[in-house]
């Protein structure tokens, strides 16, 4: 049973690579990978370098850094703060790295679903400046970017194609860079509000939680997409997955079951899964019970974190 | 002291219209208006057809309707049905006559504001059908007007100029009408969350309750926009000349006060206010109590109206 | 492996007389079942009559309601319809059966996080009209009962327990009966948004979604208690569960598999899963992609049915 | 036309007190008051010593201070801070000179209705603690006060009197102390969304914005009352009163009109207003256009003062 890439869903270029390589000693061709710890938080780097690796991962050639801060859940103001610096840090460079000076800040998702609103949320307590410019004294104004922002609500409420609104917007107003925030599924429930992808590749048409059909990326609305991300939602055969994991080591001396789970391979038993389980489960997703508070931590890390990117030459206490 | 054009600040026609007649007898030139009555609901159909009613009036060439419920605010059942119905039938013709489909409702205003939240909980109820024709069986589909929605927020928090996200979206899904909705400004104490607006005109920049620069109109965003509204607001100016008014009758009979408030005539007064008052107070605005209330109750009303407007062949039970 | 009651985790009495009874042909001791249709929507009704069908069920002796309408999630209106008559049908009773007249809704659960936000919003939609007894007209006033209304919060925001509030308005307002509306979990994903459970016993301490210690119920708060709940979510262990059914049945023919899965019972199988998977998934639920649009129909429907059932001598339209 | 006390009706002390001392240079008997400034922020403390004074300001004996900051409706984030400090060191007292530990904050007012929303809005973002304390390590349990938090809603959606829910909660957990949050009626049009008012007096029925028949006291609750309150409504008759003192100002030349109004005492003016005005425009509100963010920044305020206040050995992280 040869693993087949179609399998990998999830919105997390870290996951899809750990999926593709599954036990293997060896990288994924046309995958570069680096791993570094920031205060406490794991930083892994996932670079698609070329065509096979993007086919391989499902994953579009492009930068992928991940940030993994598993007592995140345990809402530890040192993890918050450690958090917000390193994603500060990650996000700082890809700003920079826009000619231009104009951010729009795109929070994709719905406001009324708690799991699904973390881009709203974030597009709620971030510093909007592009309209003060004219009434800035000149030196705080000389400092300050201008940056507007809009959630542009989803599919189900507005009758429109996400992608379609956002590039209306932007061909109106020309920014130089998007930046768009989302909550993501992940396969992962480790991951589950504990991690934040950031990508310049934008956002692609995901694993299905969303409904969305097109991504919001450089291509589709024509200026460079920096992507934002927390996966707040794992698919129901992603836990399943983890539970015939659980039960396979759990019965490892009761000889059949073990016989026929641990005769599987990894990913044989997620293809499994995947065809007998995914159709009869696919509009359900796994969330944490505290998913209220933890979307709303990760807004204020996220909020702070686009902010002191966005704007490095102003004072914290100027938009806190 | 001449009366100056200036002075008339409200978004209602009607309004305009009272206030430039005064006490006249004589109609505006370049404005005709008619006034009938539906099932408790007063209406009075303003139209302007000249370039001067329209310099007159401060309000541009086309057709108002206004819907008079006084009791509306009592919150009775019958009147609010009254009102559904009166709308229903006001708004029919207006989206008959724009040649196609599919219709874009924007809800201006924003979401946090109590007074202003009034487009964006339209815009929450409302039926919504552009993203559904692939699913709906074929003979509801053939009923169906496609119909897509959006509330793009408000200047303060995106740093975008309404106008420029809705003629960015209107360019990208071209839909063949815009149906705007939006909170008011009144001078009129009485007609606070009680009269609806329907215009053929779109919105025009406010009297400053709005800090919008733009209006949101055929010109402005390539389709057809009609307008609909409720005042919720009025301007502290408003209430105090309503109170120099009062004043003014209750001391009739004391000598010099009458003299002197009796021996100016209205537009002189309504221009000392103007002049003295609002410079002073112009960032302050009066609203009913209950607005929170009133705001749904409007919203409910304009809902209905809509649907059945842009809905004349679904069943009422197939969207509520 | 003989089966131990404490491994039934759901809040609705149907399911765990599903579970307890497994394919035996023979009912529960000390519990009575009818099963009729109404309008489309399956009313079963559980009567747990003794000590020991209470101890096997884990529910209190009582009466159980449970409406399934498997066609809810497809957001039918004639369905919809449907559940809202049926709804207020198995309410009027329980409500006549209070002696007396004020009814307090308690609306149980987080405004905040969207599957656990039934209660508030039902709470929102209701007719209160307590305060009113002096401003209604002597004819409509005989015509209504005093209905007061609180969202009390969860322990998480409030640092209090929810029955102590609770506790604390009755002893003060003194109502003749609590009518305490609440999501619920349940363990089949079928049942997810799609049923209603009415009870005369109360809210029980849950399955460990709600971190709830204590119980609403007369006992607690002193006046009797009708409970209405939906299930909005189901244990991750639940959906675990459903898929070793799922591929149980898939892989009958490959001979391994079926015999250590087939050898073991259903109850074993959940014993099984419960010890494994509960401890490392108990803190996450599974919902509906659609979570929030269900929540708001399921709102529509119980306050519409509570607002028939508790003011039967109100026209429709008095409330609407 | 002697002054009549009843005539001063606003939630403010401060203003009692100017209103009943007039131009007068001699102090309101048993009215005793001091000001001084703290970092920018003018701090009135009015202490109301004898029956008299209470009688003559409508205001119960007891302590009260005012904190304005006048800058703060210009959003400046050093007023912002200025203001929180100030309101953590008047609070600070108040509470430690309650006996025992545990604190109640309640948060009066409507969470839709955004001039009332304050309340709420402070509680959602106060650290409860109450709940916590089995958690929290030994280290930080010792230094964390038990601090727990309801918002109660209106009685327009309840149908219960604010001060019975309360009460009805106090005799359930017995909190030491009440902290009582709400939005204030003000005269002055300059202290809108710039003023704190904090009292040992608590909340006392208003001057009809509120609808409220009975205050929450230590009278009516049964344990202390700190009562947080900031102007975010002026009535009608307030900014009638204001424009008549602009008029009269302007109008000064011209005899007819100067004779008249400047004839007339402020009380004069205020009572005659009172009576013609007030009937016809009791149900209207006067706020700020931008009230939604303004309502925001003051519970960023409240909620940070009161944290500090009520957890002085906490460190702000460990909240933030």
């Amino acid at each position: 049973m040869p693993f087949s890439p179609i399998a990998v869903r999830t919105d997390m270029a870290v996951e899809a690579r750990e999926i593709v390589r599954g036990a293997d000693a060896r990288e994924v061709p046309g995958v570069r990978v680096r791993e570094r710890a920031a205060g406490g938080v794991k930083v892994t780097e996932v670079t698609v370098t070329t065509d096979e690796g993007a086919r391989l991962l499902g994953k579009p050639v492009g930068y992928y850094v991940t940030l993994d801060a598993p007592a995140f859940r345990e809402r530890d103001p040192d993890v918050r703060s450690a958090l917000t610096d390193a994603t500060a840090d990650v996000l700082a460079p890809l700003v920079a790295r826009a000619k231009g000076e104009h951010v729009l800040v795109v929070g994709l998702g719905n406001w009324n679903a708690t799991p699904d609103a973390l881009g709203p949320r974030v597009v709620d307590r971030l510093l909007v400046t592009r309209h003060l410019a004219a009434f800035l004294p000149e030196d705080v104004r000389r400092r300050t970017r201008p940056v507007s922002a809009v959630a542009p609500g989803v599919l189900g409420t507005t009758g429109i194609e996400t992608v379609d609104i956002v590039r209306g917007i932007v061909r109106e107003i020309r920014p130089d860079l998007v930046v768009a925030v989302d909550a993501l599924a992940a396969r992962s429930v480790e991951r589950l509000m504990t991690s934040v992808q950031v990508t310049d590749t934008g956002i692609h048409p995901g694993s299905g939680v969303k409904n969305r059909r097109q991504g919001v990326t450089a291509d589709s609305v024509g200026v460079p997409v920096v992507a934002v991300g927390v996966p707040s939602v794992v698919l129901a055969s992603g836990i399943v997955q983890k539970a015939l994991d659980l039960l396979a080591d759990e019965l490892r001396d009761e000889l059949m079951f073990a016989e026929i789970v641990e005769g599987m391979t990894a990913p044989e038993r997620r293809q499994l899964v995947e065809e007998v389980v995914s159709p009869k489960m696919g509009a359900l997703m796994v969330t944490p019970k505290e998913v209220d508070e933890l979307i709303d931590d990760m807004a204020d890390v996220l909020a702070e974190a686009l902010n002191r990117a966005l704007q490095p030459d102003l004072d914290r206490k100027e938009w806190a």
